[in-house]
């Protein structure tokens, strides 16, 4: 058997990279993934068969990852975050159930976890998630909206801090807006909202705002939007959500 | 300004405990923790000034890691997992939005975050929480059970995955049943299910099961159960849910 890491690169700082990322990106022969993500990794990967594949092409990595791995080649697909949090797990999962044919038999998959946004920016705030959450992407690529949508409202019923990634991206602008609409059915106004870009990254941005005025023009593609509970408290330049409370009348 | 480090040690097993983690344990003077944590990472805080405190005495360890910290010892409050998820972040905003005159305006906090029980979990299964998810603790210690009720009908409703953190403890027996009756209104009975106990650590399990046959005698106060949406599917070993997939008529 020869494995085939799923790796989660974290939030893009190096000090969150973990040290299980660190060794099955040392003893992988090849590397597939995004440029930006073999470069932001690069003095890990020296000497190793690297194979850089765009945006877009989430399947052919797979299963050049497969494929590589089940040639004999220990391999790593990198992964941005936590690989099972909106990212590369479940598409190596997806092609291992729809081609049983496909010779990867003799791969042993391995995933290995990393901090995904979500963590990175409420870190850097507080503590918005302290209590619970949910995470929700705004793509509807490979989701009918109409599913998108009833979790929105879901979350607002159920009152969850909710993470929203994907939450805009050239193409996409009205979905956001949909989604603040929604939740301002359920919630304040002034519910305390993140636009967090880049962040543990050279240029990140944390900008404090309200629901009521998340703007669509200051999200972009690598924005993750964070929108607190009802209960979701602004003290000073931090934000967290108690333990406790008492619920709404 | 002295800093006070919220550390997330993550699951347990010390291949996830971050670089950042490390370095912030290494630079702190004083370290305050539930006894299992400083145990967890004994080696790293060698010379230290350690302060255990048991379980229940979240309150005053933030307290006395604050105080700590304003008489200029940079210090760790140790959490295990993710500080901002179920853990010890929102216990020192709480302490210190409520208790402005205690003289800890000295103090910078910082949060480091960690790998969470549920992506340590799904890990080790596959991809359960590939497509939107939630987490519920089902401790009623300091939320009114409604409220909670109210958040397990909401993933019902919307199909979310989901992670039940501090699903029973000796005393607390009947919220788990209930939340399997909940979301078996939403989801079929063979709706696949992880108990997860001691993930990453010595001692590790990790029991597939279905919603239909989730007993809480399998679960204790160590365990994490993971719901899958009712669109995860199994294949093989391993747990995935897919990217996209057609709504439910």
């Amino acid at each position: 058997m020869t494995p085939l890491y799923i790796v989660g690169l974290g939030p893009g700082g190096r000090e969150h990279l973990t040290p299980a990322a660190t060794r099955a990106l040392g003893t992988s022969h090849c590397a597939v993934g995004y440029g930006p993500y073999l470069a932001q990794v690069q003095d890990l990967l020296v000497g190793k068969d690297c194979r850089d594949l765009p945006l877009g092409e989430e399947i052919p990595r797979a299963r050049l990852a497969l494929d590589l791995a089940a040639a004999g080649k220990p391999t790593a697909l990198l992964s941005s975050g936590d690989p099972g949090i909106y990212a590369m797990a479940t598409v190596v999962f997806e092609q291992l159930a729809t081609a049983p044919g496909a010779g990867w038999e003799g791969v042993e998959v391995q995933v290995i976890p990393g901090i995904s946004a979500l963590q990175a920016v409420a870190a850097k705030v507080g503590a918005p998630l302290a209590c619970d959450f949910c995470a929700i992407s705004l793509s509807d690529c490979l989701l009918p909206w109409t599913t998108i949508e009833r979790r929105i409202d879901a979350a607002g019923q159920g009152d969850f801090a909710v993470a929203f990634y994907n939450p805009v991206s050239q193409r996409r602008r009205w979905q956001l807006p949909r989604a603040r609409e929604i939740l301002l059915g359920y919630r304040p106004t002034d519910t305390p909202t993140i636009i967090a870009r880049n962040v543990t990254r050279p240029g990140e941005t944390l900008q404090l705002t309200t629901l009521g005025e998340l703007a669509v023009e200051a999200v972009d593609m690598l924005t993750l939007v964070l929108v607190g509970s009802a209960e979701t408290r602004v003290w000073g330049p931090w934000l967290y959500t108690p333990r406790g409370y008492q619920p709404p009348p």
